[in-house]
């Protein structure tokens, strides 16, 4: 891998996924001076990338028949099953020497898999999901979490340097999986933290800003009380992070700490309870309607509180 | 109260519990100019003060008959009601127009008990609990939590500056209980999510710092994941908070939330995992000792664990 040059305006790069976070992420790098070949499910949702530059083509293999570098994003690791191992997959249409760059939140055993049948065919396959969200992507400040060969991560730095801020190299294949893994678990149980304080401090009859105003400085403090509980407090459940999307990150996490032996004991009341915001109807709302279903458990109508 | 003026030199005060956290706070205010009488149960524990130009007094009782303001800080709440309401209790040695503040970590329940007896006997009574720690007591640097009558609030603000540096009026009696509550429901629940994710980081076979180095900036990040983090990874278990007083802690927050008819799953997650930190030795470890009880869950050797 020595030998791997990554210059924008002569390395050409394709993109499967073009959502919200893919859309933004794939832009910068299109603005950064890289062609890009794209696809998406929905091709409608690829057109502004399009009219940037980038060229549609009808199946992930395509894309990577056209590319040196594939990045991928999508929904569910069933997804990256599909438009990475599948027939019309990213690595049918890979020639030696091509590198597969997986962002989606997905399984490490799965980037493991999909690493192992990348190097039988003398293709890279790198994982690197991310965290933060579509503002994160949209600029260029994402935490991009890293897995597989050193070198080829190395090589890849003016791709990261394009969609992220915090950069970090975790280790050989599935080990970018581990570490957002490792993020989500911290953001499962601390949610449910902040949103019991905020339900406890509303039944107390607290006033909710002045109670922020003594634990968010502290030992108590979090990025997630700092951030989403003032938006609980003005009942704004709009996403952020879907509970849809959280959902599968909880799986996969329980998942992988079955595998590894591990009992999590607040991670699985997590996933429970996030069971719970989705049947009543917070799918599509942000992680933080959990605060909804906590209120619900104690016959709290939370939208309709009264000032105190 | 608008005639109440503290004032360095002139106003005497009195505190009751000369423990670690205790001795520093009564400290900052002998430092400022105020005379003291003090009282512990354990006398030895009151010398540094009494060498500092305090005055030792046998019962709390003495103590409120010598001083215009009680200050008391002690360990249970059953302590807390022997101290303020005992035969030989600070509230049988004021006089009316005296001010008792009790700024135990202890129940709302009894703050507004004690607001109601005190009342009657013309005596002003405020619950004032801490965060910070034994550094934040000694730097005076504490976030302090206050409920009561607000003109009497506002008229001690010369001795909470000597203490904190966060000082928030949350409203009557009671409320500055309440808000430490509020407080200890947040780390609760997130410390949880901090030891579970280092030991899935440990697990997956992660390099510990490598990790922290992606989670620690973003939504995952919070001041136990940064500021404990480091500790456990360190396999350094010194309080910190210990276990037993968290313990305590969350016997309240628990009691207190069945009082106001709420359903906290977490809440009573963190109350049964910290018995079995507990029940496994390290209830005078610090409260982030919690990894080693879930450790034992998962049969990991912690202490013992070699450097990936």
């Amino acid at each position: 891998m020595s030998t791997m040059e990554v210059i924008p305006g002569k390395t050409r790069i394709g993109w499967i996924g073009t959502g919200v976070m893919g859309a933004s992420m794939c832009g910068h790098l299109i603005k950064k001076g890289f062609g890009a070949t794209v696809y998406n499910r929905s091709r409608s949702k690829a057109e502004t990338l399009i009219q940037a530059g980038a060229t549609w083509a009808d199946t992930p293999r395509q894309v990577a028949e056209q590319s040196d570098l594939v990045f991928s994003i999508v929904g569910f690791p069933s997804d990256v099953r599909e438009v990475i191992l599948g027939s019309d997959g990213a690595l049918a249409g890979c020639r030696p020497g091509n590198v597969i760059i997986d962002m989606t939140t997905s399984q490490p055993s799965l980037a493991e898999e999909i690493a192992v049948a990348a190097r039988s065919g003398g293709v890279h396959s790198i994982d690197a999901p991310v965290s933060g969200g579509d503002i994160g992507a949209r600029e260029a400040r994402l935490s991009i979490m890293i897995g597989g060969d050193q070198a080829v991560v190395d090589a890849l730095r003016p791709c990261w340097e394009a969609m992220g801020k915090t950069i970090v190299y975790q280790g050989g294949p599935g080990c970018g999986q581990h570490a957002k893994v490792v993020n989500q678990i911290l953001i499962a149980s601390n949610m449910i933290g902040v949103c019991e304080a905020l339900l406890y401090a509303y039944q107390a009859g607290l006033n909710l800003e002045t109670v922020m105003a003594s634990v968010t400085p502290g030992a108590a403090g979090s990025w997630s009380l700092s951030n989403l509980g003032p938006r609980m407090i003005q009942n704004n459940f709009d996403p952020g992070f879907f509970v849809e999307h959280f959902i599968k990150d909880l799986g996969i996490a329980l998942d992988e700490a079955g595998r590894l032996g591990l009992c999590l004991p607040g991670l699985a009341l997590s996933r429970q309870l996030y069971q719970a915001v989705k049947a009543q109807g917070y799918g599509r709302n942000g992680t933080h309607a959990l605060l909804l279903a906590l209120a619900s458990l104690a016959g709290i109508d939370w939208p309709n509180r009264r000032p105190h």
